[in-house]
């Protein structure tokens, strides 16, 4: 079996040099990609193909995962050479996945998102939905760790994506609450009663939510307009919104702790300590 | 020791009669009170001042537990002529608190909060705050379950509000996330995925929040803009605002289920099964 690298940042060179290691040939192309991916996929001794034309010929699986913004670029660049089973494994809302596989109408298709920290090697969590989810799942032989979770494309970008419409909710709730406790001086007892109703790693949690949450601030902002967008399609997101608003004062605000701290980043000094 | 109360719902008279059993004398005036008080008051057979003036000239510690909009009228009541210690267990804002307390000028004042069901009896939690808080607690010795939080008024009150904040708020992104994951048949999933991340009780936690949420909705509405008002006077709260408005298009929009339910009722359908 030859699986074909679309994307080689930090989840496809993970994933490949596991691959390797299983004794499955893997292949990618540079064709226009940045310096970093060039390294990277040089050091990793992976096959490299001249083209993606010739990827598309050469791979019986194709495994993408690059930045959400190039997600429907990488399937036009594909489109209708390959007959194999092309995964979609970015993150990107439930429309967008649906958008770029529209693009290789040839091939069988499938919807993926990984759960977790890519860190976690190839065995990191990762679930897929579409009528083809089953042949991908059939990775899990060599080491993946993929579940199965509906026969529609979309269904699993939407689970990633509701989780984090969730995630990020809690942290923009805990900056809203926790900031004012800290100024009446009572935050160390909100985390104390929460903990009785929220369990028993309720203040660990929140801790490194706070933390996080101006760490990745930029990022985690972009993620949430990709999730705004997806449940503007079925509701009036009243929660994402706010969450999308909060963590901009943070970004904007704060200013990266370069600027006088407000009193989000007041409580983020507090929960670095 | 003879300590009076004004109020006699449902946590006044809890309350009385726990005393009562520990041999305190114990009062309340029925000036003025409805007659669902008046019955409660007279079957506990707790001592009936004629008026709450002679309430205050007997009572050595007043309790009061009334409706939030009757808090600040208790304190106007009992005026200057109490120099007892005057407990505020209302469901109100600090400011609201503050206000109330004013009134009482001569009284040793403490700003309290119940933080669970008082179904629990006497030995239900309750925080307290204030310069007199400590001679609140020594009620304790007859079993109450009191914890100093700080030596100003208004942090017992922020307390309670603060946590309410983030767990209604918590509700509503759970109607927000797992609506859309519902109409996407992936509701059980975003569930477990969660539970991954917050806990093992998680599901049963969030279950019973979105009954719960329908089944209160008007009164956790009413608590919710008493919140908002009180983080309003910190922050631009965000996320309670939408939580609020959530709350609102859940009492609204689906009419205690007499309508056609909407999709947040769907879900309140298939979590109550």
């Amino acid at each position: 079996m030859k699986i074909g690298f679309i994307g080689f940042g930090e989840v496809g060179s993970t994933l490949a040099r596991s691959f390797k290691l299983e004794g499955v040939k893997v292949y990618t192309s540079l064709e226009g990609r940045s310096r970093r991916t060039i390294k990277l996929a040089k050091s990793s001794g992976v096959n490299i193909c001249p083209s993606f034309r010739q990827l598309a010929d050469i791979s019986d699986i194709i495994l993408v995962a690059v930045t959400p913004a190039q997600a429907v670029k990488a399937a036009k660049v594909i489109g209708k050479n390959f007959k194999g089973l092309y995964v979609d494994l970015n993150n990107i809302s439930p429309s967008t996945v649906r958008d770029a596989l529209q693009k290789v109408s040839e091939a069988k298709t499938v919807d993926a998102a990984i759960m977790s920290s890519i860190n976690k090697g190839m065995n990191v969590p990762v679930v897929a939905s579409g009528k083809h989810a089953r042949d991908f799942a059939e990775l899990n032989s060599l080491g993946m760790n993929i579940e199965i979770v509906g026969d529609k494309i979309g269904q699993a970008s939407a689970l990633k994506m509701l989780r984090s419409a969730y995630t990020k909710g809690v942290s923009a709730l805990l900056f809203e609450s926790l900031s004012v406790a800290y100024q009446m001086e009572v935050d160390d007892l909100v985390l104390k009663y929460l903990a009785e109703t929220e369990g028993p790693n309720f203040k660990e949690i929140a801790v490194s939510r706070i933390i996080n949450s101006i760490l990745h601030g930029e990022r985690r902002t972009q993620e949430l307009e990709e999730v705004l967008n997806f449940l503007s399609e079925y509701e009036d997101p009243l929660m994402t919104q706010a969450t999308l608003d909060l963590f901009r004062l943070i970004v904007n605000q704060g200013g990266h702790l370069k600027k006088k701290p407000n009193n989000y980043h007041k409580l983020f000094l507090k929960m670095s300590r």
